[in-house]
C-alpha cells in the first residue's frame, strides 16, 4: 500500500499517481485507514446532470436506474458518472473515525452529516438500493462511504429539514465569502440577487455594511425581483440586464449618484456578465465571481480593456465554517427560511 | 452627439449602445473631444494572431498586407481584425490633450507613449502606410489615433530600447501584482518561472520577501531552468510538470519540509495547472492566476474538491503604475535586461 495521503491517493487503483477525482477506479473497501472516516450512507443526492443522463440511459437500454448506478459503482468504486463526469453528495451517519483523526475533528460516531465533496471522488460501497426518487434526484441505499482527511462535510442540524439544509449547503461558499469580504460602510452590489446564492449574499451583506453602508440588488427577472422584495435585505433594487454593461452602468450611476461599488458579488447563472461587474465596481474595489458561467479571459481582458485596477476573485465553494454560516441564516431569518422551504423542499 | 463617456461610447457608430471594443464600427475622425487624447501614430504593433491571419489572406487573395489593413480601418474605424477579433497596441507621440484632461494626467504634447489598451477599441485614422515589418508584426504609418479617458498608456523611456520596453509592458500587470501581494517573510512559489512574466514575478517576489522569506521557482523546460538560473532571483528551483499535481506536490513538500506557499503565482501558458497551484498553497493562502490558460471552473471546483480555503485571484493586466514597475526592473537588474534584450529585440 502507498503511504496514507490526506487527499486519498492511497485508494487510487487506476491509473496510479493521480488524485481520486480524475482516477478511473478507486478502492471502495468499506474498512477505513487511520486517516479516514467511515459513513453509513442513507441517501445519495445525485448531481442533476448525472441523474438526467442515467434516466435517459435507463429508457434507451431498458435497464433500471438502480442497475445503472450499481454498475458504475462496481466498475469505478464511486458514483462517478462516466458520461457526464459529475457526482453529487451524500447523507449518512458517522460509523467510524480513523485513529489519526479521532479527537481532532468535531465529529463523533452517530453524527448525521452531508459530505460536501463530490461523489466523483468518494469511495462508495453499495449493499442494496432501497428506492430511487426521481423528483429530487435522490437514491436511498444501504452502504458505506469513505471520507478522506481533506474531505469536507457538514453536520446536519436537528432543527432544520434535511432537504432545506441541503439546498442551502449546496451554495454555502457564497454567504461565507460575503461575510468575509464586506466591510462596515461598504457599498455592495449583488448581481443576480434573486437566485438562491444571491439572496443569501444579500442577507449577509446587509448585516455587515451597517448604517453607513448600502446594498444594491440587481436582478433581471420579475420573479427574482419579487423574491428580493420578500427577503427585504437591500437598500435599492435595480431591474436590469447584466449582459448589457452600458445600460446597467447607467442604472447604477443613477441610483448611486455616480458612485460605484466597493464590492460586487456576481451570482448570475448566464455568461457575459463580467464587463457589467467590472464597470459598476470602483477602482481598487473587489469583484467576487460566484457564478460558474464566469469566463476567466473575459474578466481578465475586460478589466485591462477599461483600465480598472480592481481585484477579481474566483468563487471558492469552500471556506471555514461555511456550512454553519449558511445554515444559521435559516435560523436568523424567517423570511428566507419560509421562501426556501416553499421553493426547495 | 451622445454625452461624452470615459469609455468612448460617444464614438460608437454601429451598433449603438455598446462599448467601442464589441462595436462593429466607431468614429475615427482625427479631432478630439474634450475628454480624449490625440496621438500621432508611428507604429502599429499588430497582435500576432491577427498579423498571421492578414498575411495568409494577403497570399490567398493576392492583396498587399497594407491594403488589407487600410480596408479594415476604413470599414471599422479601428484596426480590429474581423476574423481573429484581436487588435494589438500602438506607439506614437501625444499630439493634443482634451481640455477636460489637460493638467490632470501626466502627459504633455510630444511625449512618446505606447497605448496599453487594445487596437480593437482604439479609433484610428490612417493617412499612409510607410512600411510593413513582418518579422516583428509591426507596421509604420502616418496617421492619428484617439485614446479615451479610460484608456491606459505608458510613456516610453529614453534610456531603454522601444522594443525592449514593449516586450516588458506586454506583461506589466504580473510584476505589479506580485509587488502588491508579496509580504515580508512569505514563502512564494512561481509556477512557470522561466517565461517572460515568470522571471519578472520571481524578481519582484525575491525583492519583497526579504531575509526571512523564500522564493521557489517551478519550471518545466531545461531552457526555462537555465533562464531562471541566469536571473538568479530564487531560493530553490524545482523542475517539474504542473499538470501532474501529485508529483509536483511531493517535490514541493520535499523542498519546503512539508510547508506550503503563502502565495502561489501561476504564469504557466498551458491548461490544467490549477490543481497543482491549489495543492502547493497553504490554507488561507492566495493564488494569483496570471495565465490566460486558466479555467475558472477547474480552479473553483478544484479548491472545493480538496477542501482548501484559499483566495484565488484572476490576473488583471492593469494595476496603477504597472508600466513604471515593469520598466524599472530593466533599470534595476542587468541580468534580466541583458537576457530580454537578447531574446525579445
Amino acid at each position: 500500500m502507498d503511504k496514507l495521503c490526506k487527499y486519498g491517493t492511497h485508494r487510487v487503483i487506476e491509473p496510479k499517481g493521480v488524485l481520486p477525482q480524475p482516477a478511473w477506479k478507486i478502492d471502495n473497501t468499506p474498512k477505513i485507514y487511520k486517516n479516514e472516516i467511515l459513513i453509513d450512507v442513507d441517501t445519495l443526492n445525485i448531481d442533476s446532470a448525472s441523474f438526467t443522463q442515467i434516466e435517459e440511459q435507463s429508457i434507451k437500454e431498458g435497464k433500471e436506474v438502480s442497475d445503472i448506478i450499481l454498475e458504475t459503482v462496481s466498475k469505478r468504486g464511486k458514483q462517478h458518472n462516466p458520461v457526464t463526469g459529475s457526482g453529487g453528495m451524500l447523507i449518512g451517519k458517522v460509523a467510524d473515525i480513523g485513529e489519526q483523526l479521532s479527537g481532532k475533528i468535531d465529529l463523533k460516531k452517530g453524527d448525521k452529516i452531508a459530505t460536501l465533496v463530490s461523489l466523483s471522488l468518494t469511495p462508495l460501497f453499495v449493499e442494496r438500493i432501497d428506492s430511487v426518487r426521481s423528483e429530487t434526484d435522490q437514491v436511498d441505499i444501504e452502504g458505506k462511504a469513505i471520507l478522506f482527511e481533506s474531505g469536507i462535510y457538514a453536520k446536519l442540524p436537528d432543527d432544520i429539514d434535511d432537504n432545506l439544509a441541503l439546498a442551502v449547503l449546496d451554495v454555502a461558499g457564497a454567504p461565507a465569502q460575503t461575510q468575509r469580504l464586506v466591510k462596515e460602510g461598504d457599498t455592495v452590489i449583488v448581481i443576480g440577487a434573486g437566485g438562491k446564492s444571491g439572496l443569501l449574499c444579500l442577507y449577509e451583506a446587509k448585516k455587515k455594511v451597517g448604517q453607513n453602508g448600502k446594498v444594491i440588488a440587481v436582478e433581471f427577472s420579475d420573479e427574482g425581483i419579487e423574491r428580493v422584495k420578500e427577503v427585504g435585505a437591500y437598500d435599492e433594487i435595480i431591474q436590469g440586464d447584466a449582459t448589457d454593461p452600458v445600460e446597467l452602468l447607467e442604472k447604477v450611476e443613477n441610483v448611486l449618484d455616480g458612485e460605484m461599488a466597493d464590492l460586487t458579488i456576481n451570482c448570475v447563472n448566464i455568461p457575459s456578465t463580467e464587463l457589467s461587474s467590472i464597470l459598476v465596481t470602483k477602482d481598487r474595489g473587489t469583484i467576487y465571481f460566484f457564478s460558474m458561467a464566469t469566463s476567466f479571459t473575459q474578466a481578465a481582458l475586460g478589466a485591462e480593456g477599461v483600465g480598472k485596477d480592481i481585484d477579481m476573485i474566483i468563487g471558492n465553494g469552500y471556506a471555514y465554517n461555511h456550512s454553519d454560516i449558511a445554515i444559521n441564516i435559516l435560523r436568523e431569518d424567517q423570511a428566507i427560511r419560509n421562501m426556501f422551504q416553499r421553493i426547495y423542499t
